[in-house]
């Protein structure tokens, strides 16, 4: 099987899309844009032994390597349209290839995103993805625009990626369902769409939440007093932290694609009438101060967040 | 140094573009996009040991990543306008990063084309770029447009870069030019324009003219005559032919980065008129046929185009 054929069969997915002109197949892929929006775009590589380990499959894989680039997406306020996928592989291997193109495609479906184009190699197995979005002109969520007094908020759950991957790797068994939230993050599309217009700054918790919402801190020139009561973890994370008060986890575990956004106070109202279209939970934390630095109510431990060159 | 420090040092370099609205530092980049304007885009990737040696220096490696991007946009016939980049890297060499950022960023400005976003991450030498262009609605150069009696035209030479790299393979010492087209191409992005609304297909030969014009004709639905007597070849590769009479480097070597195209002949004129313009010869070396395949006037060798899965 050469270059043109894997592309034919496994990434030749029809589109009902009428803005794409030229789709996969040719040097570069052509879109209509409409008038009145800006563009948003991201990239992500995943690659195996340094996102995910060489057990993970190929549905996982393919799941996660989509969503952690629309959850990019997500955290500006913008709508997914369109990606193109830059795709390594050591080897051919049709049950492989069949396996990570039906669940990239079951999940471009659910989020009505069309893959337009990319590039197939032979090398190390990794998997890098550009998704371009778009935005009504100026209501990029960015993350300089947060203000004292302003509500700080997480969606779902926090640390329970990262607590699946740390039992993983301590010998015990994950909870199915955080097993599913590490392997097969849900891009918070919805949400940041609803928070669009709402929220004064917004991130995707991908690298722990103390470091994306230092984030926040640092780009917008304040700070914030955040209540380790208040963090909203699943069963089994609470259960952890009750035994061990290691917060280490929920602070600076990675890879929830969780949103932690700001929200001024008088708009306070109007995002919870928002959500209840949408089946997320949101949690308030702590609010934005005027003093820089995060602080953490009841914290003192000097665990790190997760960063790619320790 | 740790990735956040990385891309503030290495890759966050000043914009004058003022359709920039979001840039690198937060999840995803904002543009504007112009009315009456269709988006262009694609992605390469290049990885260590498949693309390029471990003997290349980063000065190098940074031109063809983005060179070989540019180069999809310009057979398009598009503006290049902004690119992200995914790269991944076993080490931290800050002397490395130092020449690999100067020499994309010098090939950048020569394009006018901004960085907006990207990824860095640990893992084996690998750059994958994403190029977003704009284009005139309607009038991207696509690879199904050429007809019956169009003639066949290519850029510059054909089978430089390949065989400088035979030579390198083979011990021998290729030219400077050679060796700069093989590490350096110029992505033909002047020419593309200049092509726009007057060739009826094109594509830029980087796996080999045979394999390249093959997809023009199979697009198209239509076959070919060409010329080995008339392949623009350089001085050194048609010496090599006159001694060896092998002209399988000429058609089915890759890396060029020069375009071919076809042109109507009533376009003939006016497409020789605007290439007085810009610097940059153009030959034709046969015809479009009703008749299906390529027929290769005196060639009979077997050799076939570069594919990455063979």
């Amino acid at each position: 099987m050469n270059e043109f054929d894997l592309i034919r069969e496994y990434f030749n997915w029809p589109s009902t899309d009428s803005n794409i002109v030229v789709g996969v197949g040719d040097d570069a892929a052509v879109v209509n844009v409409a008038t009145s929006q800006q563009l948003v775009t991201s990239t992500d590589t995943l690659i195996e032994g340094v996102h995910f380990s060489s057990q993970v499959g190929p549905r996982d894989i393919a799941h996660k390597a989509l969503a952690v680039n629309l959850s990019d997406i997500a955290a500006m306020g913008g709508r997914a349209k369109y990606f193109t996928l830059a795709l390594s592989l050591p080897k051919i291997d049709e049950h492989w290839l069949g396996e990570f193109s039906s669940s990239m495609k079951q999940l471009a479906e659910r989020f009505k995103i069309s893959l337009v184009g990319g590039d197939t190699t032979k090398g190390p197995l990794s998997i890098t993805i550009n998704v371009i979005g778009t935005l009504e002109i100026g209501s990029a969520l960015q993350r300089s625009g947060a203000s004292p007094g302003d509500g700080v908020y997480v969606s779902n759950t926090i640390g329970s990626a990262a607590y699946a991957w740390w039992q993983l790797n301590n010998n015990q068994k994950p909870s199915k369902g955080n097993l599913e939230k590490l392997n097969r993050p849900i891009p918070r599309l919805e949400l940041g769409r609803a928070l669009n217009g709402i929220a004064s700054a917004c991130i995707d918790v991908s690298d722990g939440l103390e470091q994306d919402l230092g984030h926040i801190l640092d780009c917008s020139n304040v700070g914030a007093i955040i209540e380790l009561a208040d963090l909203p973890l699943d069963e089994e994370l609470s259960d952890y932290v009750k035994r061990t008060s290691d917060y280490s986890i929920a602070l600076c575990g990675g890879d929830d694609y969780e949103l932690c956004f700001s929200v001024p106070k008088r708009q306070r109202e109007w995002l919870l009438k928002r959500l209840q279209e949408i089946d997320i939970r949101i949690t308030q934390i702590g609010e934005i101060t005027k003093s820089l630095g995060l602080e953490i109510k009841g914290y003192s431990n000097n665990s790190s967040s997760y960063q790619h060159f320790r």
